[in-house]
């Protein structure tokens, strides 16, 4: 089975035996674990991400690093401890269930009990306040890289865990044009990091009344789509929180127009998690482990030595050894980043050089492209050069090939009862809808009795362009349709 | 008194008002926080850091991010939650009382109760072995980026708090010789960065038996020593762990020279935290507010537009703000870290330029260097290139200076009656010690006993050369001399 590949397996333990298309979360479990993104804890639930991860989320946080700074964005860093988590009632409401709380100091009790935040929201508007009185100080930013734990009742590492990493960004406006603009910036952003770093083409859109952050204006959501299977993933979202928070929280202005007189700021609020990760492995997983696209790659080339024990003599051995580490370093300077013989089987290395002695006469290096799944030759003596070409192929095709597959896995369904058999199939679906929160509670609990575990994604930006005069989705609606919405199955 | 530095202070609020002399703790405390590195939090004793702060942290990071990726040290998340701590029994004597721990997640208790790490030590050794089982995976190097908790009686910000970042790096080898290079090799960077970036001179030591990291072979730190009040601070430090942890958690490698006999692997582990921020307040903080090293500094240079209320008409008023803005764009663009007009009173910033109409007449502009506490004048053409020499000599200037003031402040002492009347007088001592751990107890019960909170801070590297011959500093210690040691007030 490796060979297909010419993948080395040291070690038939390290290849998966499930397939992606026979139990989804078997495969992905297997996979993120043997490809060495992560190694599991004492605690169930709970990952140890190993350096192959850590080093991709490294490069998630330069990424964003660097576009953050361009517009002002600062970082800071909040403590664990969240108190008074419950001024936000209507937004707590379903977060408080699943948060831990300390109750002692050492063998000593707690007076009042502390929540591990599950999120920073409310430890940055009790703050955010004493930071911005002047209109002077705003447009504000400020953003945190954190970690933030939930209880969960399934765990999926990096999809839904008990603790993730995550970037929480929020901003602060003297009007709600300026703040409803940052909304979609941060949303570009993230489509950008999507599209340009992971290769994976995402659907940009609005989120359902039902699935919006409670309490805020509106939230706008980044969704992938894994076409093979038809799950959804929320990957990023950008909320706009309006003033609300800002009157509870009393996050004003003095008013510059009127002195004297206090304006609520215009809130928003806008994060990625460590689910794009997950994201990443659901969408070139497959089952002979990770395919990495070149950009976010820890490595993006490993060259394996290929015929030492077959070297006639000793001088054979030492000069394949000696040439192989040349080559290395040679590659290594013009900025690739490469290793020699690591254990990469499941990894997803973009790309495999083969080195013989024969290789160095002929000075034609063999390698495999893991996205291709295709042996190709390179020329030794411009080997930095062709390879740079080859790995902005890759990474560009991936992105091309991946939007061709979403572009013609999403179905357009006018119908509830095609709508009810394809999703019970797992199709992805584009339906006209309401709007209406009563109305999406209706049709998913209309899918519920039948045990479809689909729902409302997102509602796209990009909508087809003739939806008038359709009719709502769910049968019993009488409303006016208000746009076409997006259903599938949603793993999150 | 603001106009020694031609400080601008917009509001008298934001000036300290207490000096450094007079009452450390409550100069310290309204420095950190009127310099906008901290902002206090709902919790006693936990703090945000604020961008100033955290971008400082950042430069750490960069820093040693280098130096770690030049060694291969990778980067890896462990897990907030830390169970089974009591395994290093001896190592958490000290560390229990002071550790959190959780209870309850939502509504319902957990079974177990689960300590929230005051150190990854523990999770790092019972998952270390999973990842070395043969040689070919020595030596092997991990590091944690992270926060750990503790209950602290009395916090510091920065120095001694309840919530702080740090780094903890781990390594292992197949024999001890390279595991004690690795350790003086990390003391080394942790060296580099200090005398390097915070322009902070530093002494590099073994810890003493007390001191020591408990149930490890030796530890080495760094003291960093505060001159004018005689505060000792442990900065950074490194332990050569032996074999004695790898031995609890059963951390082997097959043993290539005798197959299938499984040697120990050689651990050791090094540290620095965001007490680093606190030492360089200690340091270079002043009854002004802060002063940071220009390698350092988030912003080098800050413009102040000069006598725009005293301009003639709108066209000079324009001009010098088109003027100004123009400048500042140009030294951005040399690779400075500049800004414009921003309230900076007490942040420290290296560099203050005041630039009125005339100067861009005469194109000559004046200067406040901070650390100087001098005016100086550049000229307009050069402006960047005079700028990056300036910077680079205020860095120079700062260690060297500090420096001699650190050699000033040591003095030798070989009789206990004045090692007793100085150290109350916060002097920092050198004086010979046997290196028993008994000896040790007895002296700092007898200095406690006088009501003097001093102690051992380290046993330098560097030692006078003629000790031989001394008798012990502790008058009862009948033992052999085996060095100098440090003792001074210690903060921590």
């Amino acid at each position: 089975m490796s060979a297909r590949f010419g993948v080395r397996l040291v070690n038939e333990n390290l290849s998966l035996n499930m397939s992606k298309n026979v139990d989804f979360r078997d495969w992905y479990k297997q996979l993120v674990t043997k490809s060495e993104l992560i190694d599991d804890y004492n605690l169930p639930g709970f990952y140890i991400l190993r350096p192959w991860a850590f080093s991709i989320w490294e490069s998630v946080q330069k990424y964003m690093g660097e576009r953050f700074q361009e517009i002002g964005v600062k970082n800071i860093s909040l403590p664990l401890f969240a108190p008074f988590m419950d001024k936000l009632e209507e937004r707590y409401e379903d977060l408080f269930p699943n948060t831990y709380f300390l109750t002692h100091a050492g063998k000593d009790p707690i007076k009042h009990s502390i929540a591990i935040r599950p999120t920073s929201e409310s430890l940055v508007y009790s703050d955010f306040g004493r930071w911005c009185r002047s209109w002077r100080d705003l447009p504000f930013r400020i953003n945190h890289w954190s970690n933030a734990l939930r209880w969960i009742e399934n765990p999926i590492p990096f999809i839904y865990s008990r603790e993730f990493l995550l970037q929480e960004g929020y901003s602060g406006f003297t009007n709600r044009e300026e703040s409803i603009d940052e909304v979609y910036k941060m949303l570009d952003i993230y489509n950008n990091i999507y599209s340009d770093l992971f290769a994976i083409p995402v659907l940009k859109g609005r989120r359902s009344e039902k699935g919006k952050l409670k309490g805020s204006d509106f939230s706008t959501s980044i969704q992938i789509i894994e076409p093979n299977n038809g799950i959804g993933i929320q990957a990023a979202s950008s909320t706009h929180l309006g003033q609300n928070f800002s009157k509870k929280f009393s996050i004003y202005f003095d008013n510059p127009k009127s002195p004297g007189e206090k304006e609520y700021i215009w809130l928003t609020r806008y994060t990625l998690s460590i689910r794009s990760i997950g994201a990443l492995v659901m969408t070139f997983g497959d089952d002979f482990g990770l395919i990495l696209p070149p950009k976010l790659a820890p490595i993006q080339v490993v060259i394996i030595p290929v015929g030492l024990d077959n070297c006639k003599n000793e001088k054979d051995k030492f000069n394949l050894i000696k040439n192989i580490k040349l080559i290395n370093e040679k590659l290594k300077e013009s900025g690739l980043r490469v290793e020699m013989d690591i254990r990469e089987e499941l990894k997803g290395v973009p790309i495999q050089l083969e080195i013989g002695l024969e290789n160095l006469i002929s000075r034609q290096i063999p390698l495999n492209v893991r996205f291709y799944n295709e042996k190709c030759i390179l020329c030794l003596d411009n080997l930095a050069g062709e390879l740079k070409v080859l790995l902005k192929k890759i990474q560009s095709d991936m992105l091309k090939i991946k939007t061709k597959e979403l572009n013609d896995c999403i179905e357009m369904c006018l119908d509830w009862e095609l709508f009810i058999s394809k999703l019970e199939r797992h199709s992805i679906l584009l339906s006209p809808f309401c709007g209406h929160l009563k109305c999406e509670e209706s049709i998913e609990s209309m899918l519920n009795s039948k045990g479809i575990n689909s729902k409302l994604l997102n509602i796209p930006f990009e909508q087809p362009k003739d939806y008038f005069g359709k009719k709502c989705i769910n049968p019993k609606c009488k409303e006016k349709v208000e746009f076409f919405a997006l259903f599938g199955q949603s793993i999150c």
